[in-house]
């Protein structure tokens, strides 16, 4: 018998956390309407993702597409066992999501200087003061915190990052009692080299934390870096249904890696992912006329593996003329 | 020191096969004008492609967007070591291409009886018969020989293949000659698990045999399908310039594995792919105009992974600002 490797998955438990509904509609011109952002999740809770990442309590004029955050969360109904994640920027959000009863709590830096100011107006120092006394408050409402670390695979401002940088930071949090870090390729930099590496290196440095990889798949690489995340230990991974999702300070970024795509791809490698690719299929299949365009997934476009296709329409004729030869 | 891996590649030398001039354009609406195939195929022996699929020698009422194979083949700026293959469907075209001094015939048939009759309108015996003849022909003009089998990790129609149905054509065309087999994931439904486990066997039969992988990405495992080919042993890939490509009888199929795609990411994972990067994107940049549309490459759109992008033009202010808390 060879050794178990990435290849094969023997039925190895990856968890699937879903971002669509936050990071996907965040990005959206169309507003989508309160309700359809609860049947989105809710078939989302009904296909088996181990975490979703409902909505973000943000400024309703910063992101008016989720200005609906209490009510999504008050009425999407909730599955035992799946974690019911919210985006908080803030003391602000963070007792908004607390009041609303939001699973965990879900902040927000970058690893890069210059992306932190882009993105958030803060320096990163600023930053982890603000979140720190975000996670005072969650720990004293007994919330779990994860904290999402920007551009751990490199900046589209300023180019890679020192994996020392991400470790410093991920310590700082871990120290101010984070339970999970969500380690994010942002706009798509990341390799299967890089990943492979950094992966096995934060792992032995913070085996105890909740370590999640968000990929996108800017540049075609978000499934082979999904791959050399488990193969250096991780089980843990963001995903958006039909892709959607970007970031608007690296143009043409694409979205997130797509969640029925590496749903399919895992479980064809018998991994077991507990999720529903019909399911997932299905409710991909309403999202564009949610977001009013057409998505990145290429399985809403060419079906499952083996979704076979009907012979052309002379096909009868055309062997029975080849078989009389 | 570890153990080499897939995700570390070591300098190890990886042939990349250029197929987008006949397996590409062959499938677009538009006709790309002879001068532009030429400059397209002069671009790519400069980009340093080790094998570039420059036409077909078919019939130009089946095929008219390559009925100027004749002219490619002679006007084409040909470079040492680079081999310019040729499709060819019979003798006719087998005696065309030898005549225009094609480096290498590629023959093509299916694993698939199903698709097999569909596409070229016989049975595969009928198919081994008529290339048997091919190859004849070939080792009298001492050209060497390339065999394309289709459908190999599944059929759109069929659904799986048996490998051994596989092993069995292969055996049959190495014993008849053939320098080369090229598996062909025809309509994407290969999967890691499946390439690592095919191409392993595959290799231990036919070792002596030149062996090419061909992807497509229509449900985003193509990079990593490339990656567990490498890890068992292969180290020649097709790929098409910007993804163009298809297959007319698995609707919403996508293209080839992208070229650029594929170098870039082989480059950051520090194999020898040969290629110059910059010049492929260049060259792929010209496609859209040509053929019409736009391409599926991510790289044409967001660049490769060190392109950086200027911070947003109010950055110094919210900085300065920031700074001044």
């Amino acid at each position: 018998m060879s050794t178990p490797n990435v290849w094969t998955g023997a039925r190895r438990r990856i968890h699937m956390q879903e971002v669509g509904p936050r990071d996907g509609l965040q990005n959206e011109a169309a507003y989508v309407a309160t309700v359809d952002k609860i049947a989105l999740i809710d078939a989302l809770s009904d296909a088996g993702l181990a975490k979703i990442e409902a909505t973000a309590f943000v400024s309703p004029q910063a992101i008016p597409a989720l200005r609906d955050a209490e009510i999504v969360l008050r009425e999407i109904r909730r599955k035992p066992g799946i974690v019911y994640t919210c985006l908080v920027p803030n003391v602000r959000g963070a007792e908004r999501a607390i009041d609303a009863k939001a699973d965990e709590l879900n902040l927000v830096m970058s690893c890069s200087e210059t992306h932190n100011i882009a993105n958030l107006r803060m320096t990163r120092e600023q930053s982890f003061n603000a979140l720190s006394d975000v996670m005072a408050l969650a720990r004293q409402a007994n919330v779990p915190v994860n904290v999402s670390l920007s551009c751990v695979f490199g900046c589209p401002m300023e180019g890679d990052i020192d994996p020392q940088v991400v470790f410093d930071w991920a310590a700082r949090f871990a120290d101010a009692g984070a339970r999970g870090i969500t380690l994010c390729d942002t706009t798509g930099m990341a390799y299967p080299t890089q990943v492979s590496a950094l992966v096995r290196d934060f792992r032995s440095r913070f085996g105890s934390l909740e370590t999640t990889l968000h990929f996108h798949n800017t540049r075609g690489m978000g499934l082979a870096n999904v791959l050399a995340s488990i193969e250096a230990g991780a089980d843990r991974f963001d995903a958006s249904l039909g892709g959607l999702g970007g970031c608007p300070y690296a143009p043409g970024a694409s979205g997130n890696v797509c969640t029925e795509e590496i749903v399919q791809a895992l479980e064809l490698m018998d991994f077991d992912t507990g999720c529903d690719l019909k399911a997932l299929i299905d409710a991909a299949e309403r999202l564009p006329a949610l977001v009013g365009h057409d998505i990145p997934s290429q399985i809403v476009k060419a079906g499952r593996r083996l979704d076979l296709h009907q012979p052309p329409k002379d096909f009868a004729i055309w062997r029975d003329r080849a078989l009389a030869r």
